[in-house]
């Protein structure tokens, strides 16, 4: 097959994938081979570009959220037959997605939104796992006694998905951050009831929209920045989700009141085999939300084609951090 | 009446706690005037005498734990008349207890164990709710999922009582830390199903007694130091529990699987007027527990009377970090 690989670590201005042709990937007997049609192209995958080698004479292939369609199934899987057009996250130990042919477990896999276009799936599952992991609890449920939410960074990809569903599933009142008019509107048309501004005195923002403190906060980016006034307006014990920025932790002070802290990793599931099959679970009843509209897909970048230049074109404007929504990879073949 | 105090932060190289004559505490409606019979001294007491001042022309009083006898019931008060025998924890924010006298919000009073005389029980409420405020949840319930519990310092008295009411209350799997012999056999005696070395190869002394990983671990003390195999026994989606050492939390890496943290301080509740009537709920029930022998107090060290003496030995012994046990001034008149 066709892949984007590359074999040492490697910068922006080093640029080194390349489009090469590879042995197809080996299937275990829970993976389904999967024929690539889209994939989104995510900070992780940047991040161990930069860092990550392959051995010597190997390499790596980067890229854990796709959509496709089923062209083989293993021994044990279930639930799925060839042509089934499916999207998920698939397992940052193997060969990612940057390819033709994925294997992935298929217990991590779901059946696509039939509303979605390919490359509209491949925008969803790894930003609505990763925020809907970290506000809810291990079996995807609300904690108790919360009754309010703010959430850090609304207008990015995983704040909009966290909105919409907590819009769309529960009754919380939903408070979202954002910065400049544009953002401000976002948010809103994701569904927030409320929007402060993260540079602001959010304290005070807070109690001039009537709340004293809230249960449980999001912060999906720059959380040691704004670590100074998170313990100020989260409740008694409290939540407060993360995603990033374990630095901001050091920041706690022995004399800060009780709370919890919810630490979110993507991978989690089919890594450490612990209930793998929720995620595909989850997946399934997103695809149902979406396509009762209730919630929408966040893709906005859509480049054409597996090549050196769309993956470039992909990695450089991440690594700007000046991109809204995704940014997909579509039409594979 | 007669009460400890003192004025600036000092050393104990220059200690300045004096006994002197100061007014009686004033009273809230919710307040209980309590006869002070014992109190407990604790680290958090050095640490504010050591960086704490008092206001010009105005003094500190510390001790915020506390066994006596209620002499005047405030008008709001329910459930005590005078004439009780009670204990507690009192409000960090108000003068404390090393006087003869104390006022304290009866939603934090409870009525105390009747097996105990008055410096035994002086010893339970603190390091209890500091245990079980840790590892169980808002409500005093331990968490869902989970089916194994690792105590870090089983032998201190939070440790040590974390270990008796998990064994009295629960049918977790009680793994206990300790060092050498002597510190071994007390946590077995606490209750500990199996003890493991701290110092040692954690990971691989728990598979020796069967344990891949464990789904709950309470860090009383040491954090940093343990943390870099702290994340690699904890179960994904597991609870980690801890009561000071935000420094340790620095080293969780965005690549840590997805798991939470419990942080708990003792004077939430009544700081924060966050149900503290759970609180005076909880240590009745404790008090039955005791009365049924299930539960032992820590009390160690007896220094009788309030007197300069008394302090500085009790403060000194905490300051040496090598005290055992819960150090507890009776006979304060």
């Amino acid at each position: 097959m066709k892949a984007l690989i590359y074999q040492n670590a490697n910068t922006l201005d080093d640029f080194a994938i390349k489009l090469a042709e590879v042995t197809d990937p080996t299937m275990n007997d829970n993976d389904l081979l999967i024929r690539v049609k889209s994939f989104s192209v995510n900070p992780g995958d940047t991040k161990i570009r930069r860092a990550v080698s392959a051995p010597e004479d190997g390499h790596i292939i980067l890229g854990w959220e796709f959509s496709g369609i089923v062209i083989k199934t293993g021994k044990k899987t279930k639930g799925f037959t060839v042509g089934d057009e499916v999207y998920g996250v698939g397992d940052v130990s193997r060969d990612g997605n940057y390819a033709e042919l994925v294997s992935v477990d298929y217990r991590v896999v779901a059946h696509k939104p039939a509303s979605l276009q390919f490359y509209e799936a491949a925008a969803v599952p790894l930003t609505s796992l990763t925020a809907l992991g970290a506000i809810l609890d291990e079996n995807f449920q609300p904690y108790p006694n919360v009754s309010s939410i703010l959430i850090i960074g609304g207008s990015g990809g995983t704040g909009s998905i966290a909105i919409q569903y907590l819009k769309a599933q529960t009754n919380l009142k939903i408070i979202a951050t954002a910065y400049g008019k544009e953002s401000e509107e976002w948010v809103k048309s994701m569904g927030a009831d409320f929007v402060v501004d993260h540079f602001g005195d959010v304290k005070q923002q807070l109690q001039d929209i009537g709340f004293h403190q809230v249960d449980q906060i999001f912060s999906t980016s720059h959380t040691a920045e704004h670590m100074h006034w998170i313990l100020k307006v989260l409740s008694p014990y409290g939540h407060l989700s993360l995603i990033e920025s374990p630095e901001a932790l050091s920041q706690i002070t022995p004399n800060t009141f009780a709370f919890s802290i919810h630490w979110q990793m993507i991978f989690t599931r089919i890594l450490k085999e612990y209930h793998p099959e929720l995620q595909s679970k989850f997946l399934n009843q997103l695809s149902s939300l979406i396509d009762s509209g209730k919630i929408k897909t966040t893709a906005k970048t859509r480049l054409i084609g597996l090549s050196e230049e769309t993956i470039k074109h992909a990695h450089t404007l991440i690594e700007s951090g000046k991109s809204i929504g995704k940014i997909v990879i579509d039409d594979i073949e």
